[in-house]
């Protein structure tokens, strides 16, 4: 056995990794600024490529397959390869299908607290009936085919962890989500059969989700994963990367690395 | 995005809030004097109403209706306003009771540990059946229809992360409860048509409920609150009012904030 | 109620315990030696005996039979009694069997994310399928009825929270496993009669068991021992034991104490 300061001593730098990072719903890729400055200060590569109907994209009548194509292309164009490819939220969805298109170039996949999909499912299947209802509802209420969280929803659900005025400086920064790629059902027969390292992420006060016994992130769909390692945090669903950043990028690093 | 020091500065001082604090069962109205004292000092106002057959009611021959009847008539003679109503363990089933009948008074419910019943429902309900079984037992071998837990079980269930000197300090100030509203179903029909902001705290070290699939407080109970702020903290059912109540404090004020 | 500071000087010194601690899987008695260490120094008495198939002995071809044979025999060939007899993941199956032989002589069960089988049961029916069938591959591919884990199985599933230098350094120490104990069905009609009293020690960053629904340590297994102490940790399966001694010790101080 070793004693007992060894490990304490061990790890005074870090694996250099090249990361890149896909947001979620009601983000941009200005929702990475944090982490990324603080995965940046320890040496990593970063990228946080936007995708199709987000950031500065005034076409919010994407599909799935247009938001993935945003971040292969990216992927190709700059010819990345060995990198930890990391999804957040609905992001877990585009890393699912991103990796089927560009297996051999992923050193990892990490999703946190991100929807692991099953082949055929749809993100709203997910949601329990009262929380698709509830979508389903501002879908319909908006002109664009768009979903907006209202304040208290996005209060009590997203940032529950959050101050007051935190809660409000982050809800400035979301806008409108395109409807349509939540409720489009995808093919993931390929995803099934990678053997790519996968990591699940679980910030542990996420309320985001609805926690009905057959639903929830983790395990519910961390096990569609098969073999994973788990990492496990104390965070909510979106407050923490505005919030706690170095926190964030440590559970990043814990995820990637060998 | 923000600076990565700026949320550590923007609540330097707290919404000032008033809270009404019901306690559970094997408890009065003291149980609260540890977290009521922290509460005040930061400003807030708090009240700690005692209800029908606990603390200096020597009546346990007592109904459910009595006990809400108890918190109402406090409320209404104090007239009350604007307040953030929690509910300990038993004690959710009072506050359930509580907003059907002035609902227009409370600023939001929380929920702390605490059963959240369903329509129909008696608090053995969500026993599971072997504890049920020893709840009945030890209710059968009282004179006055009350249930006391033997120390053991206390100790294990209900402060398991107490040292053996704060449990028997503690068991010290516990006395027998009054079986009755245990058993009572509850008509909840009007709680569940609330708009109530709600919140859950979940104290994950808890052991004091069956942890059997569908049964426990969270998200088993949670969850029949629909949309509600989830706060989480790592202390069990009975200890932490009394060892560490700047920490129950605050996770009331988490909850309880806008 | 007591003063807020109370209980914090209420421990100074620890009540003085014996412990015997039942290594799991892929561990000889050596796994102990960190945490046995701290035990030590705090005061209490520590025993961690080996067991058949494990450590110096090089005959692989062992029953759960002989493996409870050694640590029974330890015992009584001390005449070690009122001492907490701790197992640690397949050791849960150890202590039960123990438990059943020399009942009178345990003060308390603890269960560190240990199995807790059901009456007629066998480790691997614990498993999910997939992990089973996994399982079951290792083994047809060894020479001597053993399995043992490969480097990113046991990396991922084992020492998730642990840097890759950590994860490699424990690897070194892991030997092939005795598969027969795994697949045995044990008779533990005699432990579900016994009212010895029980804890269990859960550390929640646990990865080494699926997390499908109905499976898992907590509380699916837990909740098999009825009445106990429910004490958690943030540790994963195998890690802490050697890079946080003293956080493991102190957990099993807290299960073990009065």
């Amino acid at each position: 056995m070793f004693p007992h300061d060894y490990f304490q001593y061990s790890e005074a730098t870090q694996q250099q990794l090249t990361f890149i990072l896909i947001h979620g719903s009601w983000a941009d890729a200005h929702f990475w600024d944090g982490v990324a400055e603080v995965l940046r200060s320890q040496g990593h590569t970063v990228y946080t490529p936007e995708y199709a109907g987000h950031g500065k994209d005034s076409n919010k009548n994407v599909t799935h397959a247009m938001i993935t194509k945003s971040v292969v292309d990216f992927i190709t164009k700059l010819d990345l390869c060995d990198f930890v490819l990391v999804g957040h939220s609905f992001g877990g969805t585009i890393i699912q299908k991103v990796a089927e298109q560009v297996p051999d170039r992923i050193k990892r996949l990490v999703f946190w607290n991100a929807f692991v999909l099953n082949d055929g499912e749809s993100v709203v299947d997910e949601f329990s009936p009262q929380m698709r209802q509830g979508f389903e509802q501002l879908r319909a209420g908006s002109k664009d085919d768009t979903i907006m969280l209202p304040f208290p929803l996005f209060r009590d659900s997203f940032v529950n962890t959050a101050t007051l005025e935190e809660a409000q400086r982050i809800y400035v920064s979301i806008t409108p989500e395109p409807a349509k790629p939540l409720f489009e059902k995808l093919d993931l027969k390929a995803f099934y059969t990678l053997a790519t390292p996968k990591s699940y992420i679980f910030f542990s006060k996420d309320n985001a989700l609805p926690l009905e016994e057959g639903f929830g992130w983790h395990p519910h769909m961390s096990k569609r994963l098969g073999q994973f390692r788990l990492i496990v945090g104390d965070g909510d669903h979106f407050t923490d990367a505005y919030t706690r950043p170095a926190m964030v990028a440590h559970k990043f690093y814990e995820a990637g690395r060998d």
